[in-house]
């Protein structure tokens, strides 16, 4: 690890010579595959981004120069060469780094990231800002393929064309997304690729650089001569064109060289360009590049216990196969929601929209309009993105869209761009939304279920990453609205808890213990029963207090008139950055220590 | 308008010949802009797509056939087709039609619209479920250029194109989005209208036609040559052909003979078309044609008297001369936000993006992470669609971008996909997030000049659609998380009111009457002082009370163990599609009545 060492910062890394960058690169791939299996993460995508970072950082002068990774999965390089090579033993760990880009972890970040698509957006914010200032710094916005598949990033590339702003879009073709290929947009990117014409010039062009001595000022006096020699490399790339942003590529994105020399090139150029570098996800790591899907992220996970996700595809499938109104539709989640059985057995019936949220949620509306009964498989971060379509487009009409959401609560290691802390609030705020939360996965099951059946509304269940441990659980039927007692206590003390962990948190204490399986239509009638005066009703959620559960369960008590304590336990009002469960948990109050001790409390001040 | 009373339906229009048809268009014409003119509405984009809508009804067979107009503000001839001629007297008014696409409101009307850009996303899962069933129908999604800048369209035409699942997207292309054209995109539809190809085509093509005896039926045995003469149309557009998507255009949006024709051709085409069509604005009503931004939507406005949005774009005018760094943005809402004047006087400083909620979100991040203080001016329904970046991209940096959401509570005429009642909700549930409520113009201003010099976070100042009547009113200056007191009382009753509207229900009434000008921070000291046992506390806001102001302070006063008696009023938990404020009001019970009855049974109780 000689290069490794020295480089603590991006001057270090100026001072290597191409051939010492591929070592150096080499190395850094070596030291992304130690820790992130020792500490999981996304090891393809990074691994892909090696040589393109590399370069990026040899050419341009980060942070002056603005760097922003999409999505920042891929940002391992970049923080591995900006002073976080220790650090990064620590990645995705409490108190440790973040597994993507941010902000408050080092200046080298030009912007927080985590979710897909916004890259084009912040750059063009910042890039405006540069403009009014009179500042000349070249803003990077690295974008994978499948980030073309939201929305977003076409709004911000409307903008960038028309507005002429300087900006440097690396588009990170990588030929996959999360799971497959999806759309025609990477139809469209394939096609670039295989593009004869860029073949033949690329491999002229490299012909033509491997003798120069590629140290960075030196290449200026030969700029004139390159330029034009991109020029001719240019793929008549009409959608890009068309938009007013100019088109480069594509060029190998793991041939240093070639990557430091073209980027030196168009580094000045002053309006939006768009450079096309194709990389192979896994690159270097034979295991993650013959199996990308299974190495996107890396989590050391548990065999044989199922998890709600794989609850939820199995029933799904098991329903379909009596009922072929069940349709199911992801983005560009199939396998790590659990769908992939469901496509494999009804590959007509199951659609994967790409990064697309907006589009997915109203998609399914068309079809529930239709008759048919979609569930959309999401993760409850990456459907707040949704949102609006949700209320205006489901909402409103009433459809019976089913919503499966997947990672609700705390995430874990993803950290605090990927909590599913929110969920609670948004959807119960939508008029005629019902919400449920299973407490096992055999709770879920029976909740899919029941909404195949239910036609009334639009439905979300929300469940945790973590493992349906007690799928076998006896547990009640469902029936609309209604909860489920879990244990009885004449000591005056209810826990109403919402979802598997929270109702972990509850077991063992001497209470009334109910399973609020309804966050929404709340259960007024149990309600009712435990409004007593000098009773104490303590709810539990995994999720922000604000505008979640707890509220609306003191509004409904407060409205028929309840006379009891109540204590509303769930995340604070602040972001959660924590990077285990636990952890989240602690840092909002949400442990049996306290939750014993309101209790306690409650119990002694009774007594006097 | 012999004519316009002989059709009821799709079938009363198919009796009629081409020229018959134009007569039949004209007075359509006339009857919208009569009722136009007394109800107010979209006036010129309904003008410019009667004749489309009268062909489309012509070739198609709606209901069997499914229209879905994108947005729905140009559905009126559709509706004056399907058996809704004199309903549309009561366009716009309590219990009278909606002035959008609704399927509540018609079996014609295949999906709700209001938003932009949801047309293809719908129009696809209908024709998923049309292909999954073996039906046979068409999907018709009409989409004007504006909604081009929305990302979900991308979304849409992504899957669309990947999947060729048959379906038409007639891109109503009126030269003109809300306010003027924006972005790249909209160059490029430019381009293609003015291709110098197109135009030779179309004037022989018109030639071709002009004799022929157009009976529906009677064009069966043109098909084949027609189909040649058609696809020598096409004009070389990349960028749908490169999505997977045909592209035939562009044509006279006002020649029914040609419109007709071209739709008997492309009807059965078993794979995704996009079909360019160019139309005017307010086609046929001079004054609409000639200002089409003013006569987009009518409203009947009172003169000289500010409204909030005004008094909103005076303030940051007034601003900016002092402080470069204050810069706006909008999402095809300029005029409409009171942003106008900013735009005169700092275009550099100004952004139009287009109807790009989210990426507006989070290009204003980009500028405030530079050091720039952005003002997002956006109606309150369509800042949902920005959620996720206002939690991802602004909130978990803490990035001061000044929200200012305008048309926030009861909206009136527009009806319920456009009601601001979901805001306070989703906006307090984010971290970090300060959440304001003027109660009159001055406070307003008050408030943006306090809000530019606020940096530890983002800022949300949300105001009705009203008049700011009491512009010049004193109000205290403000104080971060402070709440105002308007008036005193010794009787125990407290009405704390967020915005005028409220505040006007509670005027008279003998009580201490609370301007809650902060809905998050909650001012906690002011809340001690009413939470006396023995105190009535009503809470008022124009918002649904889930997730809103009313249970955040029930919440609180829980917390520091108040005792007094609380009552929280505001929207009920359904969807509210009253098209007046004060039927809005009168239908959730919110009316100085009901309030003054609470108070009074309160003060009764309290003698006894």
């Amino acid at each position: 690890m000689a290069y490794l060492e020295r480089v603590n910062s991006p001057a270090d890394l100026k001072k290597l010579d191409i051939s010492e960058l591929k070592k150096y690169a080499e190395e850094v791939r070596e030291y992304i595959v130690k820790v992130v299996g020792k500490n999981g993460g996304h090891l393809a995508s990074n691994l892909g981004a090696v040589d393109l970072t590399v370069a990026m950082h040899y050419v341009f002068d980060c942070p002056r120069d603005k760097f922003i990774f999409d999505v920042g999965h891929q940002s391992y390089t970049h923080k591995i060469i900006t002073g976080r090579r220790d650090a990064f033993a620590g990645l995705r760990t409490d108190g440790g780094i973040s597994g993507f880009e941010n902000m408050s972890e080092s200046g080298y970040d030009a912007f927080t990231t985590g979710h897909s698509s916004t890259s084009l957006s912040a750059g063009l914010g910042i890039a405006r800002a540069r403009d009014l200032a009179g500042e000349k710094f070249d803003v990077v916005a690295v974008i994978g393929d499948g980030a073309f598949t939201g929305g977003m990033t076409y709004e911000a590339l409307n903008d960038i064309g028309a507005s002429q702003t300087r900006m440097l879009i690396i588009l990170n073709d990588n030929a996959m997304s999360i799971s497959r290929n999806v759309g025609a947009i990477s139809s469209y990117f394939k096609k670039l690729r295989l593009s004869r014409r860029y073949k033949v010039l690329k491999t002229k062009f490299k012909r033509g650089i491997d003798g120069i001595p590629l140290l960075g000022p030196a290449l200026v006096r030969f700029t004139e001569r390159a330029k034009n020699a991109v020029k001719k490399q240019v793929i008549p790339a009409r959608m890009f064109e068309q938009l007013g942003i100019r088109y480069y590529g594509a060029f190998d994105g793991h041939d240093i060289g070639e990557l430091v020399y073209i980027l030196e090139q168009i580094k000045n150029v002053s309006a939006p360009v768009l450079l096309h570098v194709v990389t192979r996800k896994g690159n270097g790591f034979y295991e993650a590049e013959h199996d990308p899907v299974k190495y996107h992220g890396v989590t050391g996970e548990k065999e044989n216990i199922l998890k709600f996700s794989d609850v939820a595809g199995e029933t799904l499938v098991r329903l379909g196969e009596n009922d072929e109104r069940i349709v199911c539709a992801s983005a560009a989640m199939i396998p790590s929601t659990g769908l992939s059985a469901f496509r494999e057995r009804f590959p007509k019936r199951c659609y994967d929209v790409g990064i697309a949220e907006q589009h997915a949620v109203t998609m399914c509306a068309g079809l529930a309009a239709s008759g048919y009964k979609p569930y959309l498989a999401v993760y409850s971060t990456f459907l707040q993105r949704g949102f609006d379509q949700i209320l205006h487009d489901v909402g409103i009409n009433g459809l019976p869209v089913r919503f499966l959401i997947d990672r609700a609560g705390a995430v874990g290691a993803d950290g605090v761009t990927h909590q599913g802390l929110f969920d609670l609030g948004y959807l119960s705020a939508v008029p005629g939304m019902c919400v449920m939360a299973p407490r096992c996965g055999n709770e879920l099951r029976k909740m899919i279920e029941w909404s195949a059946g239910y036609s009334q509304g639009p439905v979300a269940i929300r469940y945790p990453k973590g493992y349906a441990e007690s799928a076998e659980t006896e547990t009640a039927d469902i029936e609309y609205g209604k909860w489920e007692e879990l244990s009885r206590s004449d000591n005056g003390v209810c826990i109403i808890a919402v979802g598997p962990n929270m109702i972990e948190l509850a077991r063992g204490i001497d209470c009334r213990l109910i399973n609020a399986r309804f966050v929404k239509p709340l259960d007024t009638d149990m309600l009712r029963s435990v409004a007593g005066n000098g009773n104490l009703v303590v709810t539990l959620e995994e999720n922000v207090v604000r505008g979640g559960f707890g509220e609306s369960v003191l509004d409904r008590l407060n409205v028929i008139g309840a006379e009891c304590e109540v204590v509303n336990l769930g995340f604070e009002d602040k972001f959660c950055d924590a990077r285990t469960v636990s952890a989240a948990f602690a840092g909002s109050g949400l442990t049996a220590e306290r939750l014993r001790g309101i209790v306690s409390r409650f119990l002694s001040s009774k007594q006097k």
